[in-house]
């Protein structure tokens, strides 16, 4: 099967893979139907992260089921299923709490690397969700979408308590900012304030619920929020970089007693002690975990009462990979849906 | 009047101070009738804090309103009253969000002094509480816990969301680690690890509610929580000290989704983001805003529910402050009470 591999920095190819197996009894093999690139990827393909080169990439997929293991009772062979990048077992402690990406049994998807035709998960019952019925392809792109990017942005969006009556920030106008923006408006936010100085990008998170654009960074982005509140800053802040500077926007913008929800993959972020002690915001995130949220957002996808799938703003087959990623590194694409 | 003013680290002395006047028609003045040493008066004392030299000392007490201000209207000359180490008009947008020690008009008490004979209380109204009728001594020694120590731990175990079914680890056994332990009792939690190696704090923690002790420190001592909740961690830790090694200890001590609260005044805490993000835990804490609780917390002790004042282990007249901050200091006194 063909399925990308990323040999260094800026090195993604397209080549020729050994299709999975079941290995555990309680694995599924998908045939996926349609994959993506996460800004995450973009962490090694810009050489941030230490890697053990080559690396197959990709960690969000939707597909049909081929073949199931003996052990697996609530997906079937035929079903189209949706799963988060975290395999879970959906049953331990944690799982139950809702922190299935910190199950005891968690596997990485990025391991196993889903940009690929076929795919194995581990865990099978506890990490994927059957849609009913095939989806449409707008349908399948927004559920594309939930596998990772929205299910973290209503994960962050939740973490910061966004609801009725509340402003909402949002640090970050990449896809995960975005659906943050979607998820707030979902969860019945006052007002969202949404951090951007790109023209499409604040076009996007109008329609999916902004009602205030800020293109200020840092300190100074800090101070527009703090006047477009009273002086008090957001109740409900949503950080989607990962970067010190998005990390320190997102705290300062915030009222003390506030929440942020974080969810960009911290590099290089130290958190100075007594300021976050002088802040008095609630701190929460980490990565998400979507399949706590899945059931809900296939309920909201298949319905039409969510178009998260607009958030990809090119298409590309498996084999023109290495394009996206440049795309995405260039910034001229927020979003790349890679298709089989 | 006499009041305990620190000259330098180390250098406590009890002097002859100007007696408070109105200055404001939002001030009460009132005849303190106890005041206490904290914790947090430890760091100028051993020089970890920078000051500006003299310096008032004292931010909690209890006492009877002498005089008030013609814009006065919720307390009463004779009236016996608490307040919070921060004054708080109770009325503002944050306060309401029961934040009162982040009011938009917040007066840091420790800036007055309340280690003195009178106090000048601003924001009389959002800040001072009266108790119905007069207290008991060992009532009023409660109500001074209240003040701060209880009323902060009280805050750590509600920010670390103690309750009924939780497991709660608290790091540090000083009055504020005591009184958090008191608190997630009242609260409900099902069980309760305290980091202590004390025999006399070990013995005030069981007493409060503590039901298990652990002994080691650092990593050895998140161990230790791991191997009491099967290798989890807690639900909800209580930080109560606020250096990097005790912020580390609580938050590597919680299982994911888990709550931290710190009300540890931070001292050269810095937090790695990547670890924090991993963690998956909910971090909140700050000064306590523990404006919010008194109504609660002196019903508690009036009504004779709760004895926080036994946390006070010496008692000793203003005129000998500088021997309770040395008791302190060397750990002989786990919380010093001084009397008028």
């Amino acid at each position: 099967m063909r399925g990308v591999i990323m040999h260094g920095p800026g090195d993604v190819r397209v080549e020729d893979r050994e299709k999975p197996t079941i290995v555990e009894p309680t694995d599924a093999v998908i045939r996926v139907t349609s994959a993506c690139i996460c800004g995450s990827d973009l962490w090694p393909y810009r050489g941030t992260d230490d890697a053990e080169w080559p690396i197959p990439m990709g960690h969000e997929y939707v597909g049909v089921v081929e073949e199931i293991g003996a052990d697996v009772r609530d997906v079937a062979v035929g079903d189209f299923v949706i799963g988060s990048f975290f395999a879970s077992d959906n049953t331990c402690e944690i799982c139950e709490a809702g922190y299935q990406s910190r199950c005891v049994h968690a596997v990485p998807m990025g391991a196993l690397g889903t940009q690929a035709e076929y795919l194995r998960v581990p865990l099978a019952d506890g990490t994927l969700v059957a849609t009913p019925g095939r989806p449409t392809p707008s349908q399948e792109r927004g559920l594309l979408a939930a596998s990772d990017v929205l299910g973290t942005g209503w994960f962050a969006a939740v973490a910061a308590e966004a609801g009725p009556g509340k402003i909402v920030a949002v640090v970050g106008d990449g896809a995960v900012g975005l659906l943050g923006i979607l998820a707030a408006k979902q969860l019945g936010a006052e007002r969202i304030i949404a951090f951007s100085r790109h023209a499409d990008r604040q076009a996007l998170a109008r329609r999916f619920g902004a009602t205030d654009i800020v293109e200020e960074r840092g300190d100074e982005g800090v101070a527009k929020v703090k006047e477009l509140t009273g002086g008090l800053g957001a109740h409900s802040t949503i950080e989607a970089v990962g970067t010190q500077e998005s990390m320190m926007q997102a705290i300062r913008a915030t009222r003390p007693g506030g929440h942020v929800g974080y969810v960009g993959v911290s590099h290089d972020v130290s958190l100075d002690g007594l300021e976050l002690f002088f802040s008095g915001v609630h701190l929460h995130g980490g990565p998400a975990p979507v399949r706590r949220f899945l059931p809900q957002l296939i309920d909201l996808i298949m319905t039409g009462r969510i178009d998260p799938g607009e958030v990809f703003d090119l298409e590309l087959p498996i084999e023109q990979a290495a394009e996206g990623y440049l795309a995405m590194d260039e910034r001229r694409a927020t979003k790349v849906l890679l298709t089989f």
